[in-house]
């Protein structure tokens, strides 16, 4: 299935069911049944069901899903089965997070650079990575084969950053700045703005 | 419109509409087409109108929308005309970086307390606010009115810190561990997990 067939709403549960699976393999399973997952995850059984269909034949009915077959499927699809370079462009206390944050190394997002704009922050450690200023951006990117941008720049700074990021041939960018950004249509953009999600979630919070 | 028969999808694409909307009014503009607020949130004009179908009658064919009212109706329908005070469970890397962030305050989500379980962070300061020990977290909800808990907890932690958040009464979460949640039905909760934003945007970096 070309990748551009698949609904992107798909494409983003796959790492939940992924998640899940992992989860009940380190408690020694070996097959869980859709309806399983689905509680797992949060959707019917019927829609994972009709979500793995766009890749393939997965499970047998009755019994259910191999664990370590779906995992390995999966993996294979998203591309996980290899590392991934990853810069962060913005230094400052989000930025530290991230570059501290060891989930990302443990799902093969290697960080192999963080840079920022400020005078005060560039040549500061941040664990065993030193903070560069934009100039070596270009440099890092092509040298270590960087494909993926975390933006973690205020928001008045996003889109100038990102025009950077996209000449120095980065493809994705995940962009924690309150900000919607212009890209080229093959750059792919996530958002994850944490006020965006809080207001979605108000919309739910009646009040009593 | 009841809230149940909004679709999600729809529902957490109006705060993406609002940011757009308060742009533009940043810019001094006061009337905007469908096709242009389309173009800032990556959305086709038509998507837009039937989004906006759903609570009402906006805008004026031939004229676009008149900013101001839409973004006045947007925060009403969102519930964004009040303040909104929230608690961060987790005083680590990221809840610091959390605590710090001024755009919840701008926003109207006004951060009223972080909590930890490890003695060493305990009663440290983050700005304005000492962390306070789980125990607290109760009398906090009750007397804060804390309607909204962001979870920036390690994943083997984060459903006993959910299981206790949803007994004090707390009904949306954001939860920022990389593990789904079992939660009562009347509570919400949102996933902000890099790591799977990540995992879905590989599937699009088609190796060269």
């Amino acid at each position: 299935m070309p990748q551009n067939q698949v609904p992107d709403v798909v494409v983003r549960r796959l790492p939940l069911y992924l998640q899940a699976l992992k989860h009940l393999a380190e408690q020694g399973r070996t097959l869980v049944s859709s309806t399983e997952l689905g509680e797992w995850v949060g959707v019917t059984s019927a829609q994972i069901r009709k979500d793995l269909s766009y890749f393939g034949e997965f499970g047998t009915p009755g019994l259910g899903y191999e664990i370590e077959t779906l995992v390995a499927a999966l993996q294979r699809i998203l591309q996980l089965d290899q590392d991934w370079h990853v810069v962060i462009i913005g230094a400052g206390a989000l930025g530290h997070a991230l570059a501290n944050y060891r989930g990302f190394a443990e799902h093969r997002f290697l960080i192999v650079g963080v840079f920022d704009v400020s005078p005060a922050v560039i040549g500061t450690s941040i664990g065993d990575l030193a903070v560069q200023p934009m100039e070596q951006l270009a440099q890092t990117v092509r040298e270590r084969h960087v494909e993926i941008a975390i933006l973690a720049v205020p928001a008045r700074a996003a889109q100038a950053v990102a025009d950077q990021i996209v000449s120095c041939g980065v493809r994705a960018i995940l962009n924690y700045a309150p900000m919607a950004l212009s890209t080229p249509p093959e750059v792919h953009v996530t958002y994850i703005d944490p006020i965006a999600r809080l207001q979605a979630m108000t919309f739910y919070l009646q009040q009593t």
